[in-house]
């Protein structure tokens, strides 16, 4: 795998890249739509490819669970399993364990959890999600951390770092000692913990530099703290991390955060937002959200966005979209996902051809003004 | 409206034909998906042209509840709302009536019924039923008949038969009085009732005859008798109903059963079985029946039909679509709809060409001895 920058803004530390996988190049700043379950909810590759997803992200805890590792590996990895032939990222199961799972025990050795679907008991490590991200067959493999919640004291965070550097010596022992099980090539990114305590993301980032091949990524943020506090966090990050290297910036966020965290120097992103919101009948468009459950959209028989070109607004009105909503039908939940993620994977193509151009700031700064309103 | 029959077959009354509509033509036999609500579940339009749908029948019922006429109307009706700009046919209400709704009243007037979402009273009669799918601006319209259980006795069965006769005479003098909301044309098929009683059915299609334009409908069956019965009556209707006029055989059926309705001079047809069998996770296939939940299927990664061309199968697994099941996400129930609204309109395709060809009772023959499984 391999990382280029091709273009850094004067003005600010946006640039763009293009980040090389076996399943196909990425063009960075990206955002990546969440594939929790070996699908994007309620559409199919082809859809993902129309509105040009570059890469989606799977998650390692819901895989595990079902179908399981070795159905996946048995249909030749998730690629070929879901029918997604471009790069795929996926978490390390951590996240989900600390926020979905019972929890039952953690110690420096793993995780001891019971599934939210049967309670059946299990023990994650860092080996074992090596081994679980190693039969999926995903280009991009997230380490294994400890992400503590946002409201977390100094000590809890700082053991927090502390053993994610333990794990991340584990995990990469691991992957050095077994080959991939497929014929491609696959890269860990390390995470960089520390919540919110600069010298703890200072140790952090120390920490895993040395760990970091083809990428790094910024973990436990967006997970609760102030807007003010993340963005000095990822100042921070900017500075410390290798230029040369793509920063992925997990869990961020809403369009306006995104802007914000390119200029800041990141380059990778995925959130629940764009297909969450759109499941609950929130659209984003070119002047602000749209409820499309609001009775105001009745007789409105202009698309969502009369500046969108999406699949949604070039065939459909709000009067219809909102009746789908409202007699509760799939076709809404669709045409819904299918919008908000041409919005998002637009904007990334916006933001990386105004950085091309060189005029980044000015868009950005413009776009932030007319898009105050709070996503 | 025209209709006209291209090529009868020697050995049965299998023909085919073309009708002609404002919104283009339909060549028959043909099926007709059902978009009960403004959309056939979880597909879009251009969806179901890819899967060959020339004509969807929608519920006068469920619209005329949510989202009403008058949102419909000021759409610019029906296509325009859903966006679907081929051939659509609505049914009168009156099924849906005796069937969903709490019934109130039924007199030689009307219809008094509750809403089955809110309670709200509605009466509903061939007036209010004209209107309504005069504003909806369909294709064709369906007369307003009174449509009696199937366990109904004679003398049932006698009054639904008369007051149906009384009811397309006030429909046919509604549709004299009132021009098309709309510019283009629409055309009123007649019912024929009279359950599994000759003498009624013979009777009944007496009544409508004169009433016929351009095509008659045979309700009443398919609603609980025997195969045998349904049949031997088809069998009456292929012989007293106008030949130069499509017949639409409602709410039929199985694929068997379409096979064995198109041999017995049957012309067009609507059931839920292709799209709600698909939503059960249930597919229709050259082989049989395929319930994709099954264990058996699990580490099955062969297509559902390795004969079939559909979008489903020419992208997906058995082992995936099984897991889509399982984890009940949306996306499967869109691929099992595309698969099994495919095989329908296969089925009619192919019954087309082997009527023209010649051979459609060698070819008939011999899928009803391949296929003697029970779909």
């Amino acid at each position: 795998m391999k990382f280029n920058v091709l273009k850094t803004d004067v003005a600010s530390s946006a640039r763009t890249g293009i980040l090389k996988t076996d399943h196909g190049e990425i063009q960075t700043p990206i955002f990546m739509p969440i594939g929790t379950h070996g699908a994007v909810k309620t559409v199919t590759p082809s859809e993902l490819k129309s509105v040009k997803t570059q890469i989606i992200l799977g998650n390692t805890y819901h895989l595990y669970l079902r179908p399981g590792t070795e159905l996946i590996n048995a249909a030749g990895g998730l690629h070929k399993f879901m029918n997604w032939d471009l790069p795929i990222l996926t978490d390390s199961g951590g996240f989900q364990v600390f926020s979905l799972a019972r929890l039952n025990k953690i110690s420096d050795e793993g995780v001891e959890f019971q599934s939210h679907l049967d309670g059946s008991r299990h023990f994650l490590t860092p080996e074992k999600s090596m081994e679980i991200q190693q039969n999926l067959g995903v280009d991009i493999i997230m380490a294994f951390d400890e992400c503590p919640p946002s409201d977390a004291d100094l000590t809890t965070i700082k053991s927090a770092v502390n053993r994610t550097k333990i794990w991340i010596d584990r995990c990469k022992r691991y992957l050095k000692e077994n080959s991939p099980v497929y014929n491609w090539e696959q890269t860990i990114f390390p995470i960089v913990q520390g919540g919110v305590f600069s010298e703890l993301r200072k140790q952090s980032a120390e920490d895993m530099i040395p760990y970091a091949q083809c990428g790094m990524a910024i973990g436990g943020l967006a997970v609760g703290e102030e807007k003010p506090a993340m963005f000095e966090m990822i100042e921070l990050m900017d500075e410390l991390l290798p230029k040369d290297q793509p920063r992925y910036l997990m869990g961020v966020g809403t369009p306006s955060d995104l802007i914000q965290a390119v200029s800041r120097g990141m380059d990778m992103f995925d959130c629940v937002i764009p297909t969450r919101n759109a499941r609950n009948g929130q659209f984003f468009t070119s002047f602000g959200k749209v409820n499309i459950r609001n009775e105001k959209y009745k007789f409105d028989f202009r698309p969502i966005d009369e500046n969108c070109t999406c699949e949604t607004c070039s065939n459909f009105t709000r009067a219809y979209i909102r009746h789908l909503f409202n007699i509760n039908e799939v076709l809404g939940l669709r045409l819904a996902t299918i919008h908000n993620l041409h919005y998002y994977l637009n904007l990334m193509e916006l933001m990386r051809s105004h950085i091309q151009k060189g005029d980044f700031q000015d868009w950005s700064q413009n776009y932030l003004k007319q898009n105050s309103f709070e996503f």
